[in-house]
């Protein structure tokens, strides 16, 4: 098969799907957007982009929702949720619950990476554009664990993304707002110090489906249709993220994933990527539980 | 150095073994076989391979066994007998025997990947190739750990591969199969839930040699000559592979490998990615204790 | 944009700084020495380089310290000194403090690689150019915890290099060296066993401020002005490396880092990366205990 790579290659974009014959000539696009805007690519698949720093990933690009241009930058996985703190718990200890290690294993401000795009929903995953591109809005995806990229979008059980730029208010990405809104033990008391709660649009969904996916004890103390940052509970244990909804108390570990190193309640059955969503029985929805759909669904969060 | 990259490039392949000035062109190969088959690669060693999706990742091509064309896609490490479920043993559990866990790691049924290629026998190893390839047979190599690649074939203890095609009754390749008889405690009874056992050809040793290498107890309950998949124990804890052998018995965890994530024997002593090849003693190969060489060898396991 | 990619590429090299549009031709270069040799790249950044059996890694390049040329080939981090060998431990050991498992990870002495460049200073790191570069001397860095790397020289709170070119004696890098000689439980005692101690030239600091590094109590027991490798303690467990000092004792836990998988004393107190560095608390610089300083900064190792 005969390749003649000389001539006009403006044309040649950075996707590998399905590729047949191709050279890997990578251009410095920084984000699923820039790929979008700049070469018109309008499908959703695995894309390599470049950071600002020239380091290459591959993730994947949404291209078709709300104007398309999506960054996967990280998925939020519960390998086990027996497992308090274990091996896995990437985004808050694998160290168990310990008051002297507050930050927890730090990789909502760090940049560590972890993790393949094709196994997003098998395991945590956080590529380099966590941390390095520079994005207005968020999207959110909960995708049933071992579901193969292909098919995200379809098995989705919710979809949502914020339209009010809000990230430019806070550095840019996650990697700077919790810079100022750090996830870490005793820092700050419930509600008067939590992180900013942003209104989200569904693309599937709704306020009445977020708060059902949650514990029942949970929902007088929610507000659906939001996303929220860096909420502490009661005993001043931080999270990370609240999917779909804003708090207004502060049971939040049955709602809020993500962590520093320690939560003090029922030491250590608060800790883990999935916090406290088993409280009341695997998958029950009854008191604090969270649905079995929501406890056995990877949270995939996207960039724009 | 000049180099001209226009016209003809049909030549260039994806071998980068002792490279020169190469430029870095990716063709969408997607196996060792087929690299073989197009370009007529005849010599072992790294190659990089495209999945169907367009993920590059770089591996070991045995291009001269048996007609050649072997993609390595995973090696089973054991990198400490004594640590029981813990950090490293990818194969089973890394958060202990624990039977609210019983799938364990679940990495034979997933896709997530782990390890590099030229640390294949220093540690675990598993590469897209492992759910991406479309396969007909497999090989196994027993390598010494911290042998380096260009001194496997050389090295290896055992060597067999399978003229059957029997992965097309299995999906095409482990991680289809294991779908079929997942990898998990409790989900059958030993002998009759078990996998198949598949006749195997050598390449190095025989139906001897291989029943010599784990414990004289083993031997009354095996006959060589088989690779077997998914063998159930007595307690009905799943084990993952049972290299060169069928089992005829229930004590498939002294000479099965990999497993899932409860092993309820002597608690948590059968749990690990070489489960109990250390019963009675470190490489002792008395009663239920396997060789030395085969207790620090890794499992490479190949398709075609 | 168009890009002619055909004529006389000899100028392009592996530079992937602040890149527009470049296309990913990969030359053979082995490290950052010979980069700067063939291509005249002056500037400290990231680099892709590609080992001898044709791996290719991104690392980074300082070209300015004496000369210029130095590759990063890893990084020892600390990420929780409450953790005795707990996950993280990847210079010691992952799996506790265990008389069973002397050699502990053995990562001084593998083939396995870990981490990112740009996380360098946020976890362990270690590439293939560890194992891979033939090299003559090495420089070290400390940097604070959490420093970009386009900030590493400037934040580093100390660094200097060797210049006897000692890396022929000992096979030319860290993973010869730690052959030769072992970094494990056992093999030998304190002082009589050690391997290696090499003078240093400061970039930044002298031999008064390195001793300050340290807890008061090491410095009656060591010189400053050297790097030592594989010096072993009273109990004799081994450790690694010691950073700007050499030992004339046996109490190397307290200004040694890495190590093998057992440390016998206050079991298991001086188990994990930075060892026993805050022996009488953390950061405090009293009696064996490191400075804050110290404790705080990830220790980066070069090849030339």
């Amino acid at each position: 098969m005969e390749h003649k790579i000389e001539g006009n290659i403006s044309h040649l974009t950075g996707v590998f799907m399905r590729g047949k014959c191709f050279p890997s000539i990578f251009f410095s696009t920084k984000s699923c957007k820039e790929v979008k805007d700049r070469y018109g690519q309008a499908e959703d698949g695995l894309y390599y982009l470049t950071t600002s720093t020239g380091v290459v990933y591959q993730t994947f690009c949404d291209m078709t929702t709300a104007g398309g241009g999506w960054t996967l930058v990280a998925s939020v996985h519960e390998d086990n949720i027996y497992g308090k703190c274990t091996v896995g718990d990437r985004w808050t200890s694998q160290q168990g619950n310990n008051a002297n290690w507050p930050k927890g294993e730090g990789n909502w401000a760090n940049r560590k990476t972890f993790g393949t795009v094709e196994a997003a929903t098998d395991d945590d995953f956080k590529n380099p554009g966590y941390y390095d591109i520079d994005a207005e809005d968020m999207s959110v995806w909960h995708v049933p664990n071992k579901t193969p990229f292909y098919h995200w979008n379809l098995a989705a059980i919710m979809r949502y993304h914020t339209e009010r730029r809000f990230l430019h208010l806070y550095g840019g990405n996650l990697y700077y707002l919790f810079h100022r809104y750090p996830v870490e033990y005793n820092v700050g008391a419930h509600l008067s110090d939590n992180g900013p709660s942003i209104p989200i649009v569904y693309d599937l969904g709704d306020k009445e489906s977020t708060k059902m996916f949650y514990g029942p004890n949970t929902r007088g103390e929610t507000e659906g249709g939001f996303i929220s940052f860096r909420a502490i509970n009661l005993e001043r244990a931080a999270t990370a993220i609240c999917s779909g909804v804003k708090p207004k108390g502060g049971e939040v570990d049955a709602y809020c994933i993500g962590g520093g190193g320690f939560f003090p309640q029922g030491n250590p059955l608060q800790c883990g990527d999935f916090t406290s969503f088993a409280w009341n029985g695997y998958g029950t929805n009854v008191g604090w539980s969270a649905s079995k759909q929501m406890l056995e669904s990877a949270v995939l969060l996207f960039y724009r």
